[in-house]
């Protein structure tokens, strides 16, 4: 007789995940809801566990950290009545792969220290490239970490700053650390902002009336609470707000940007706001320059649910062929917990999709995906697609070849599991089994970024290590394990 | 200082909402994981609840039910190593709007009886117009019900009746229950399903292989076990399953069908086939009819996410104007639990959905959504566009105006609630506050359904009581209680 | 290395064990709190679940049940809140040896019918001897049972009554039974108590104020509650309590009442009252009794904790060697959940108890239990006391040979487990391997209970069955299942 | 209508308690199951928390800590599978009063710290008296404590050590801190004890066949696992297992013991031996002792349980009264969660006991019991006593007045609470409302526990400082904070 695998795992994780998102307000009443709607906005960015920290007078310093979305947790009374005050700050995480199972709540930031000048939280999106080195000079120096995150180094690095306010220590602990960094943060007066010099991952400032503030990685956190969009942190800069003001200081030697271009891609929500861009837009002329790049004659474009939504109406704009929802997506997936053998994934994949069975059968389908990682999802989706009965299946996907990890904050499989590091595109489509595979170019993903001469290789604006192998930070900790750059060409 | 409500609740649920999914499996090793697999793919039928029933000869029927999503319950060992064997039934459930407070876990189906030929269970989707009745009776006679579902009025039917075989029980049972009911049995050996003679609630046969079979409420169930569709079990079949044979019979009075067209405009999933029709390409057809119907000018087409999909997708394809994403779903938003005042109400569409304001601003925006129930989610919407800058806004509805309540397995707030029996079109436009709001007409829906000439007013093809009152059973229960039919014309 | 068996599990169960206890009130405010303190003080008539149900105009019957400790159940808001009302009835369970896995929250009482006068529910301590015939019947009849537990019997022959009246329609249904049955049971306005004829099962009434009653099976209930110790409820007497009045009645043929004699041994609590003599002062006596008939040199006397500590102190009193606690209890060890090997078994009575090595060495020992049943603890302490270094180990037990089994809602082994059913005196002290090993005789129990005479083998005062095989009311079902009767002498 | 408070709190609290006990096993396979027993067995030395650490070479340092009872934490395998190695330690925990409501996870121990030569973990039982000194100065120097626990210091010292081995790096911590401890540790290979200079807190090895040892705070700790009891830790020794040998040093200078008389009154276990002399036989000889020094005549001596058994035993003995159990202890009472009103607490002692009616009823009483703290629970149970017909009421306390808070590891209220330091004899026996009031005299007590000629007030053998204010050590801490010692007399 048949058998089938158990609910749940995720058939469609060939992705890569951004692995955090950070939130804080200052000047409101009960902050710790405020934080949660902004980590709820959040929630894509990290879904694995949140914490909140909030300061009240009577009280002091409260924190709270669970396993699971923020509306399972951080909605009830039983944990949000222990979180009062006018400022807080919150984290949303998603763990790398690699220490999946062994992830403790203690590893769920914000992480606190407790100073003799007072007590300081601090939330970090991104990864330090030197945390390993860092973390073993301090232990031997007497710290004793409590977490397994790198990101507590900074704490500790606070710790033994001699400097006697706290948003001097947070300068003091930042310069010595290399890598990617937005953090939030906040003492029992002040709420902190800073983005590394590169400006890496991104960091917005929001206004709520006169004189409250919030910071959110991305706008679609301001919008959820009702804040007007003032600005984004600057690459390198540092903001303490207090009392209703906003003080911005440059706490780093300057340094041209490289904000991350797959933030564009993939990572952020499509309606916040990224470099006065809307992501939903770029995402949406992707596709229209993928159209322009890779034509194909075929009856439907479809999207490959969700996130290649825009770039198929972009794609179905520019060429004419209709647009169509040729695969469903069940919207009770959500989460995914077990982990399956390589054979039931390779069953799995209608756990979360379904085909639109009347709609392709007989059609020449383009599907249109925002990336391809290690290939498995495509294989899957194609099965899928021609056991309906599609006459053709062509692949066009929204990023040029993943074929490099990413060390600034993203997990990513090591380098030997990317198919693009592996296989020529054409290699690819034969892998994948279709009838063509077409991936954008960069200089056609900087385009539909706003940089109309494509990508200068001299000075790229963005951070995209993971396509050309170009990592504007050296990684320090990685090098030491036996990493090996890209050769200089 | 600003003070925020907390998550969750739903903004967004100004919805008729299905009742009930219905699944059943027979010949399968380990019959559970197929059930929960079915359950989890007709969970947009009901997502309150559910519950599994199986049979296996060494420990006899075997049930757990509970509160929440499928993927949260029946995925987990401790719940599903307790439903050994071949054969099980499962039912998704959505309380009534009235009980939702006071629901408790014996309400969850499927009901079991012992009698003294064995264990039946039974999952029932629909309504029973005369369960009032029949339980008053009932319970004089010395039956005690064990919950406040009217469902169980058909098990206790069952241990009335004097057949010697529980499918004739069955059948004396379903005789005496007016109304609407899709149910799915389960004895020892045999899985049972019927559809009430008039065929109001949907529900398919499938084959697994030789020998296996299924039952499920929409095609959508079949493809996420890989199983082949065979057909729709037809207005008053009972088809009785056992031994990888499927026994076919008529067990009441032959009657014009009478199925319920709003599961061609909401209910079913748009992958599901109802009819020998495509569910999506149904709803697209309603866009390309409102089109044709309440043309507008404007710069943007866009769904009110996800269910106006379909319907905003046709209208562009008709109209030319372009399809965007103008509102964006947080898809973590899940199941809602509090209960908000109406003004928390007003305050949260946001939790739920973004507008992507730099799409939007300056725009015509034509916003196609599937039905309007009482208003006020609407206004919220046309709120959101407004303050984001949205120049025009212009409601396209993919259903006609509903005015009259469901008695047939459809939770419908009561008459007095629908905006559509208090107002008039032009009223209802005011009261939204939009610059046009158009409803697709009762004969444009026929005919997207496939029916060219519209709507046969002497012999209509549908179930359409709650957009024309017209009732197909006399709903025997509500009349007692004082409801008003509709006067003759 | 050495390997140990992991917490927890009871090494000391060999005992018999009381099925039930029952509670309830009327006239108070919040009577569930009453009735939990009430399931409280009788948590050791049944340790393995409780059940709650009151009665408030506002919201009509509410209940609540839960496996577990009354003092980890019955004591947050989340459930006594959803218990509104002045008058209540609960039920603590001992689920029987056999389905104790299988037991489901759904066979913990009170069992509650809806009538078409009103709803009633009802809490039974005791067995009916006649349940599975009755069973057998009345679901061919068409009643549907909700649990596996015979006493739901009631309230479907409740349901089958004809009478208007639920207190007439209790004495209808109780008077189709057979066996032991103490109850409790409750409508909307009245709260009603009812032993069998035989009075096997205890039952007592207390006063609270001018008003409020309140019903228990034994008097530490009221003691708990603050209520003033009424009177027993007779057997075959029926109170029904409403308005501040209590009013008795006799529905049952009078018979010589037979009082479970095994309450005055074990089951009661040490402060309770039975038959007008205190619990503790009769296990005293028995110790006394004890002493006169099997004196023995010793140098200490130590009870098994904790049944036998009374009967401990009056055996030294009587014999002039000091008492001692040579083997202290874990208090911590409560219930225990897995059910361990044989093998583990033999190991792990140090889980609970502890020698008092310092105490006992060297030392004749007297050791006073209150009985013996398969004798398997008695083997494990034993060992215990050896090992400690004990020169002597004499057994004294506070009751007879316990031979047969119980029908009357105790829980014992079937009479092939019984080791007195298959030794003599003798063999059970070799078996056990001891010095010395004696049981109270039967008379030398009627006289500590204060029947001076002994026992009466024409018309004992107890039911004995356990000790003599002479069985008050003949177990119907057993019979129809094979047992076979003791062959009269 | 009479109201009732809700279960369950403590009516009977008014207790001194020791703060916590600790365990340590090497050598056996599945030390985890070993802790879990030890602690079970220590459970009564801590009740709110409890944790456990364990190395296993394949996984690391693994640890769990749960809030509740050993029995109902440690004893699952979702817990249990995640402790493997053969090596392990475990503490159980009562928080001190002021914290009890704020008490964290974080703060129940073992601590662990990585340092650059591995891992190690630590418990600890007694009180530092420089903590909070040690505590700002660390933070001072970059340290980050991760809990509200002063015993966290010693692990921060360890890490500020410079010595390159784990064992001496705790000597230099352990070097720096004042107070009394006893303390269990454990590096990868090696399972380490101290106890402090004077010894206040005990400390046993046991061991476990060839090669295996065991460390705990009482000899109940191994007799639960079968260890043979070897010999007490002295005070100021420290022992380091490594390989089944164990090595003995003496790291701190030499100093007269002091160990806390009170283990012997109240705090260990009865079947524990402390310092040689079982501890059941000290408490029997207390109450010798108290019948010689204040004898009353009486009808019944009866002890308030269960503390007072062993001395009422020896009180009946000396005095030739007999002995009874007047009180009854309700067994399923467990712990207590709710801190009620000072009057809900008045009513709330017979939750907890039910005098025994019967026996009571016109007889004059000794009750004797171990302390007087605050003289509450004295009242309540006077009242108890009276109300069921005492003739007379005579109190006999088996402890001298405690008039002084202790510093050491035991949670005593402040000075101004305890009723010995706020009134004569006298005047406690008028403020509790008996016939008389007696306590045990503190040569007396020296005598009981084998110091014929009572206590030397040049060199007393015990820390007595709660009866005598002659604190061994003075609390830096305290007197800091203003707290005064008593005057040289």
């Amino acid at each position: 007789m048949t058998q089938l695998p158990r609910l749940p795992f995720d058939p469609l994780d060939d992705k890569l995940k951004e692995e955090c998102g950070i939130f804080g307000v200052i000047g409101v009443t009960d902050a710790a809801n405020f934080v949660a709607l902004g980590m709820h906005a959040l929630q894509h960015r990290g879904q694995e566990a949140g914490g909140i920290v909030t300061y009240d007078p009577a009280t002091g310093f409260n924190s709270a950290r669970r396993f699971g979305y923020v509306r399972d947790n951080f909605t009830k009374a039983d944990v949000m009545d222990t979180l009062p005050g006018s400022i807080g700050i919150g984290h949303v995480r998603y763990s790398t792969a690699g220490s999946k199972g062994a992830t403790a709540i203690r590893d769920v930031q914000p992480f606190f220290g407790e100073f003799s000048m007072g007590g300081c939280a601090i939330a970090h999106n991104g990864n330090l490239t030197n945390a390993h080195q860092l973390r073993r000079e301090l232990i031997e120096r007497g710290s004793i970490f409590q977490s397994s995150s790198d990101s507590e180094c900074i704490i500790h690095l606070m710790a033994r700053s001699i400097q006697k306010n706290l948003a001097e220590r947070i300068k003091d602990a930042l310069r010595r650390v290399e890598g990617a960094f937005s953090v939030v943060a906040m003492t029992r007066t002040k709420l902190i902002g800073v983005r590394d010099p590169l400006g890496v991952r991104p960091l917005v400032l929001g206004r709520l009336g006169e004189s409250a503030y919030a910071l959110s990685s991305e706008t679609c956190g301001l919008d959820i609470i009702g804040a007007e969009f003032v600005r984004e942190i600057e690459p390198g800069e540092m903001v303490v707000i207090e009392d209703g003001k906003v003080h911005s200081t440059r706490p780093f030697a300057p340094a041209p940007s490289r904000f991350c271009i797959f933030e564009h891609v993939y990572f952020s929500r499509p309606d916040s706001i990224l470099e006065g861009r809307s992501v939903y837009e770029t995402r949406r002329q992707i596709g229209v320059e993928l159209a322009k790049e890779a034509p194909v004659e075929a009856d439907l474009v479809c999207p490959v649910p969700d996130s290649g939504t825009p770039a198929a109406i972009g794609y179905s704009q520019q060429s004419g062929i209709p647009y169509a929802m040729g695969i469903i997506r069940n919207q009770y997936m959500g989460r995914t917990f077990i982990e399956p053998t390589e054979q039931i994934r390779n069953m799995g994949v209608r756990l979360k999709l379904n085909v639109n069975r009347a709609l392709i059968k007989g059609k020449r389908v383009i599907l249109v995906d925002d990336s391809v990682v290690r290939g498995t999802t495509s294989i899957k989706i194609r099965e899928m697609i021609l056991e309906a009965g599609a006459a053709e299946v062509h692949f066009r996907i929204a990023s040029p070849p993943t074929a490099w990890p990413c060390f600034y904050g993203v997990d990513t499989p090591e380098r030997a599991k990317l198919l693009a590091a592996q296989m020529t595109e054409d290699e690819m489509r034969a892998f994948i089994g279709v009838d063509s595979l077409k991936f954008i170019s960069l200089d056609g993903l900087y385009r539909a970024a706003g940089v109309a001469a494509g990508r200068d290789p001299k000075a790229p604006k963005y951070c995209d290590a993971c396509f050309s192998g170009d990592y504007p930070v050296a990684p320090a900790d990685m090098i030491e394990k036996g990493f090996a750059m890209k050769a200089a060409e």
